[in-house]
Formats: C-alpha cells, structure tokens, sequence
C-alpha cells in the first residue's frame, strides 16, 4: 500500500486527490482533462447505474442512443444555449490524417475537411429535439420519456478526477409533454428520484429546490436541483432536472397536434447526474485512512482475511471462511476471501481500508478455537467479537445498521453546518469561517446574488421549494420572499 | 403502423433497411453516418450487454473506462497499427467556439488550436497500453484482465445502420499476460466466449478459426474470430480476438520483472464485439414481415392481446389476462398486456410482429367460455389453442423450443449453404450462384489471396483451427496446408 494520506486536517484537496488514486478509483490520463476509471472506481460506479437505471424504468423511462456528434449549427438555435454550452467544448474539424510526407508520423490531410464542424456532445438537448421533431405529430405520440447512459465533453480548464474532468460519464433524461403540467410534474419527479437515491443509496443527505436564474441550465426555464455536503462545509451539486418550457421546442420546431387538432408546442425536461456523484461520494464519508463506502455501493461489502502462521492453519482457517462465503452469498451479500500468501494481514487491513470495504472478518486460529471471529466495521473502525453460528445474520444486520449509520452522521454533520443568519456581517463570518449552509434573505436580483459572489465565494445553491417566511434582504433591505441557501460550491 | 416492407426475395438490402426503421430499432441521425439507437433496439442491445458482461466477469475480467481522445501520435509508435487506424477518424482540432464576429452563430477561435491533435478513438489499444505501463512492474501485477463498453467512432464512407456506421457502440477487452502462452489462451477463451453468446443466446451458428495476415486487426500476431452466415448467403464477422504478441507492449516499453528479476515484455491481447451484432441478429433470423427475435434476447418475449367488442367484454379478458401475466412473471418472462382501445387488434397483431416478440397471446370471449387461449409464435407462425390451465409452463417450455428451432433452422440454412470445392471453376461457379461459405484449397500467400478477391470479391473468412486435409490450391495448383472457408461478405 505504501504510505497513507494526507490528513484531511492538514489539507482537504490533497487528501481528496490522494486518496482517489490510493483507493484504485480513476488517474489522470495522458490526455489533458480526461480521466481513466479504474476498476475498483468504476464497479462503484457500475452499482449506481443498476441502481439508476431500475429507478428510472421503475418510473417509465426507456433507454436509446443518441449520436456523440452535434452539428456546430444546432447549438445556435436555442438562443440561451449557445452561450451556455457551445463555447468550451471539443470541436471536430477534419476526418482523415495521412502520412506526414516530411516525416515519419502522420499529419491532418487538409483534403478532409469537414463542410460544418462537429461539436462532441456536451449534453444532448439539441440533437435529441431535432430527432423528436421527426418523432412527434400527435398528442398520441406523447409523451416520450426517454434517457442515455453516455460520455460527453466539456472543455474545463481546472480539472479535477471525477469532480470536473473535460470527458465525464452521466446520463441524460429527455421527455416531452403535451402539457406544461405534465413536464413540471417530470421535472420534480426526477428531482425526487435524484434526492432517494443519493440519501438512499449514497448515505448522503441532500437539500431539494429550485436555482436562481444566473445558476441556470442554458435553455431551461427552471433548474430543479439537489446539493450536499462535504466535509470540508463546501456545497457539491449532486444532481440536476431541468423543465425547459417550450424552448427546445421552439428551437427546433417541434408540435404535436392536441385533441381538437390544434398545433401547439411540445413541453419539455431534461435531467442528469454524472461521475461527479463519485466525487460527491468520496468526499461525504471518507477519512485519514481512505475510502469509506455505504454498503449498498460498495462492490465488495464485505472480506474476510486469515491470520496464519502456515498452511495447516491456512486450511483449517479456509474451510471456516468458506462456509462464511457461502451463508453471506445466499443472502446476497457480495464477499471476497482473501488468502494470498503474499501479503502480510496488517497489509491487507490498510488495503481494505483504504479500498472502503464496508466490513472486514479477521480469524486466526484461536478464533477458531472459540469458535468465533473479530467483525471489523470500516465507516466507525469498532471491532467486535462474534460467534460463528448465526454470524450471515449478525453481518446482513451490521451491514444495514452501517448504511443507515453513515447517514445519519453525514446528516448529523449538515445539521451541525447550518446556520440561519440575519445580517451580511454575520454571512461574511460563517461563511469565512464555519461553512457549510446559510439560510438568508436576498433580495431576489442577479446583481445582488453577483455582489454576494464577489465578495465571499459563496453563491446561491438553491431556492427551497416550500414558501418561507418573508423578511428583508441581508444586503439591501430590500424585501424577501424567503430565506435561500448560499455555500461556497464545487 | 403503415405497409409492409420490401420482400427479402425482390431486394434483400431495401429489406434490411426497411426493417430496422419499421420494427423502431435504429434510424439515421443529422450527423452523417451516425445513427440513433431506438428505444427497442437499444433494449434488445441491453440484454446483449448484460449476457457478455456477465460473460466477461465470470472469466475474471473487470470494467474500467479509458478516455475519448487518443493523442495523435499514439497511432504513429505500433507501426502496422497506424496503417489500419489512424487515417480514418474524426480529429479534434480545436477547444472553443466564439460568437461569428460577422454573423448570428458561433465559429471555431483560431486561437484555440490544439499544440497535439485530438483523435476520436477507433479503438484503445494505444492509450490502454499507455496506462499499462504504469500499473506493471513486476509479475505480481498481471495479468490485467480489462474490458471497457464505449463508443468509438470510424470514418465509413459508406454506411449502413448497424453493420457500419461512424459512431458504434461496442465492448473492447484488452489484457496484460506474463506468457505468451497465457496470452494466447486468452484470445482463445474470447473467441469461445463470444461464440458460446452468439449460438446460444442469439440463436445464430458460428464458425471459429483465425484470419489470415490480409484480414488480420492491424498490430496482431492472430486474430481469431466468428463468422455467422446471413440469409443472403453473406458472411458477417460476429466477434474478434487478438493475440497481440508484444507488440504494443514494445510499441509502449511496458515491461515486468519476471519471477527472477529480468525484464521481459509483457504479452497482450484485445477482443471486441459491437452494436454490429444487431445487424447479424436481425440478418440471420428475421422474414418479411419484421424482426424475429430469440427469445433470450427479446425485452418482451410474450404479449397478450384482447380481442374484445366492449368494455364488458374487455374487462372480462383483462381478468384472465392479468393471471396469465402473473403467473408468466413468476417464471421470469417477459410480458405486455396490450388492452389499448385506441388500436384494432389486427394492427396490434402486425405491430408486434413486426417488432419480433416471440410469443403472440390473443384472448376473446369465445376463448374465456372455452377456457384457453390461441398462442402464436412468431418464428414459424404456427398458431395452436391451449388450455389456461398450466398455461404459464406451456409458454415457458415454447420459448425454450423458439429458442432452440430458431438456432436449429440458422444451422441448417448453414449447412445448406456451405459447399466443398475443388476447382477454381466450381468457386467462381458456386460464390455467384449460391453463396454461402465454400471450403477450398488455398496456397497461403496474399497474391493468391488477393487474385481471388478481385476476381470474385470473396474473402478468407477464416483458417480453421483444427488441421485440416493437405491438397493444393484451387489457383495455382500450389501445396495446401488444409481447406480454408470463403464467402462473400458484409
């Protein structure tokens, strides 16, 4: 494993960045911005998608495919998002090299150049109405829910591994509607199955509610959102649901005729998550030794580690460990014997600790004597002494009271970091100091929400969905409809 | 759902494109030569994927995801590698779009010109050795047993939805051997998986050999392949696996220590399927009236369809229907219960042949006073009466017969169209007549190879692996080692 981390303490975005790499989850690639995920970060990722994709069929949705290439034109169209998405973004010009005839490599062959360049998706809005418009006539073709599993890319200039990368793994759900009704409600379902999983599945808490206009999705007439947060009392935006009106609609000509015969517009959304929810993940739960992962995510959930002196202890410790595997397998739990005899167990504990398993099983051979193992929780590191017989049971509940556990620290943790505040002295303060969330009045204009960011960083996460309590804006005095929630962000 | 399509017999390839629009699996995009994968297309593509992943897994091999873009000059260090790839592809030249300082749009920043061109991978071996050659040192780290699912983009010239198409979708393993002999087995291993999927979930018969030098993956020592027969009498090439011999771990200095401290090169191999699988699939099995799907691969393998004069009657069907999906349900089949009012049961029936679900329940009242049903399959079109009594377990063992008639009937239209030649006269005679694969004499040079090409346009399918009978070549009357197969091909 070689040496540990650095401490969280000492400096949070080392420790981030290290403890990505130490744990096997992804590495820079040699192509600027991109990353490679490695195996143990992407069955994390690989659970989320099952996870996901079940909730997003369990709600009516069905997977396609759309094309990775956007005609530079199509991002003109919908005027907002132009500005949005068109610029920082991986531009394909030409679609042949050939050899370099002064040289020995090869060279772009000027001959082929594209007639319009080809944007590589940075998210798909425009390719997917322009694919409707053929798909829709009719109110009776509504509406169309579906979604992507795809890679897409965003020229970032600061990049960091799974938390912003110029190439990122997400999905893209896109629906149309024939009511305006029907896509809001959409919009905030998805929004909802964004909040059940990252609570549910991920351990982590998250705040629901709408973005103010300047943190909008470009072509969106309400950004529907979910934010938590990490441990160093910086927001991380773990997912987004966007009802966009009729703009892409309209963009790309796209009607349905109604009942009565009518033409009228189509009603639309779209929503994401990406790899980012790795970042968010990582950063919710883990500690000075490495990665700590909820079991419901965790690949392994669970290893179990020999201690022996040669291998007739091995053997006889091994026809125990085998018959744990088999009783933890038949309740689905996934379990991992590891019986290398190159590697010392102290070396395997730091690897499992690093690496997140949820729980580790230590026998030795006077466990075996009494009949009994030392269970190892990763997420609080308390060991406790068990009796073999019932033991499938007694882990099957660890492992719940584990998921649960970390939840409620994580929440216990956002309580503890939410602060209601009255004046721009008293923001200024926590937000310099303390962190986390801050409930305040803002007076409800871009250039006050600009002035807030200028001056401390922190920019307006969400509006809450539910009416508040009307006040006066900390930093104008002007009136308030209720308070909203600013935090410093990734 | 309008009218038919072109009969297979008057013009096989309008059927074939036909098909795909009409049975709503994939459909042309804006983007030249790109496709839009459609909602049931891309749920029997699922299925496909979850087989193969299961597959791969249960042979040791991990998930991971290797960056989009390939620096250029990656395709330049394995030499045969760039000849194959590298010229046409689409290139990334630039990173932002600006507002058209003369227009309305956006036009490409002339200054934001990459210092290294960006090449949209046609595959990954060069930026995964690349990695490689920082996770191995010494012995202990391989063998590295990767596959990653992505999307990878060819330039075709021309393209057909499926079979060829700029941007596909596929699966490409590539792993790290300490031996030569281990590598190898690999790629062996690969071909038998791959070919274990296509006859056993995709009902299609293969033949398993290795290319010869002409045909080969550009950077492989051997690449083993499948190749499954259409209905038109043209081969497809259903899968491939390379042996790689050391070649991109030269091409990338990736070496390990071995067991007693030397260094050696490391051994590899690569084996990839793709979204062309679906062309195959539907070219092998399905007719004039749509799609015909195996039933191990259908996202619906039964639908029940009322046939009713009134809502009474509809109800009264619509409680034996839902029994009839529970009990289907509790044997995992996959089941839709059609009670739409807004479609004829006749446009229903069409429809879903269309589509290729295998098993057609069709309920009406004379059937509820009978107590059965009428059940038709979609293969053969044969429509029987059954009890509902036990019914579940009859339609349970039909899909085991549909599954298995339907991989029984491709083997036999297989071994109707293979013919054994012994002249070069006979070839030519039975390549333009009958078609099929044609087992001929053949004296192992590419000359001859590529006589036979030009004057015939069929290809070296494969070398079978067993050793066959020596002869000579039908050509040149040269020594043969064995009897190689040939067939025209997509």
């Amino acid at each position: 494993m070689g040496k540990g981390i650095t401490k969280r303490s000492e400096d949070y975005s080392a420790w981030y960045n290290e403890l990505v790499k130490k744990a096997d989850l992804a590495e820079n690639s040699p192509v600027r911005g991109c990353m490679v995920i490695k195996p143990h970060g992407f069955a994390v990722w690989e659970r989320m998608q099952a996870v996901l994709d079940k909730m997003f069929k369990e709600t009516g949705h069905y997977n396609a495919y759309f094309p990775i290439f956007i005609p530079k034109s199509y991002f003109s169209r919908e005027a907002s998002h132009v500005e949005g998405f068109a610029k920082e973004c991986a531009v394909v010009t030409h679609y042949r090299l050939k050899n370099d005839p002064d040289g020995e490599g090869v060279v772009v062959d000027p001959d082929a150049k594209l007639e319009e360049e080809l944007i590589v998706r940075p998210t798909s809005e425009t390719v997917i109405w322009d694919t409707y418009k053929n798909w829709i006539q009719s109110y009776r073709d509504l509406p169309i829910l579906l979604n992507q599993w795809a890679n897409v890319v965003r020229w970032e200039m600061r990049t960091r591994l799974f938390l912003r990368t110029a190439e990122f793994l997400w999905q893209e759900g896109h629906t149309a509607h024939a009511t305006r009704k029907e896509a809001e409600e959409e919009a905030v379902q998805m929004m909802n199955v964004y909040a059940d999983f990252v609570e549910n599945f991920m351990a982590v808490p998250v705040l629901k509610g709408v973005k103010s206009e300047s943190e909008r999705f470009a072509g969106a007439v309400d950004t529907y959102c979910i934010e938590a947060l990490m441990q160093d009392g910086k927001a991380l935006q773990a997912g987004t649901s966007h009802f966009l009106g009729q703009n892409f609609a309209k963009a790309f000509d796209v009607k349905f005729a109604d009942q009565t015969g009518k033409l009228e517009y189509v009603w639309g959304t779209s929503w994401g998550v990406s790899t980012r929810l790795m970042g968010a993940l990582i950063m919710a739960h883990s500690d000075d030794e490495g990665l700590v992962l909820p079991p419901k995510l965790a690949p392994t959930q669970v290893v179990i580690v020999p201690i022996f002196k040669n291998e007739e202890e091995l053997a006889q410790i091994s026809e125990v460990a085998n018959k744990i595997v088999k009783n933890l397998r038949a309740k689905d739990i996934s379990v991992k014997f590891d019986n290398r005899d190159t590697h010392k167990p102290g070396w395997k504990f730091a690897e499992y600790e690093q690496k997140g398993v949820p729980v580790r099983i230590a026998i030795g051979p006077r466990d075996l004597e009494n009949n009994q193992v030392e269970v190892a929780r990763r997420d609080t590191k308390v060991k406790q002494t068990y009796d073999l017989d019932g033991l499938a049971q007694v882990i099957n509940d660890l492992l719940g009271a584990i998921q649960n556990d970390m939840y409620e620290k994580a929440l216990q943790f956002r309580e503890d970091n939410t602060t209601e505040v009255n004046s721009y002295d008293e923001f200024k303060e926590v937000i310099e100091n303390k962190g986390g969330f801050v409930y305040a009045h803002w007076d409800g204009t871009a250039e006050t929400e600009e002035q807030i960011k200028n001056e401390t960083k922190a920019t307006i996460r969400l509006i809450p969905l539910e009416k508040g309590e009307e006040g006066v804006c900390m930093v104008t005095g002007k009136s308030s409809k209720g308070r909203v929630v600013f935090a410093r962000a990734y």
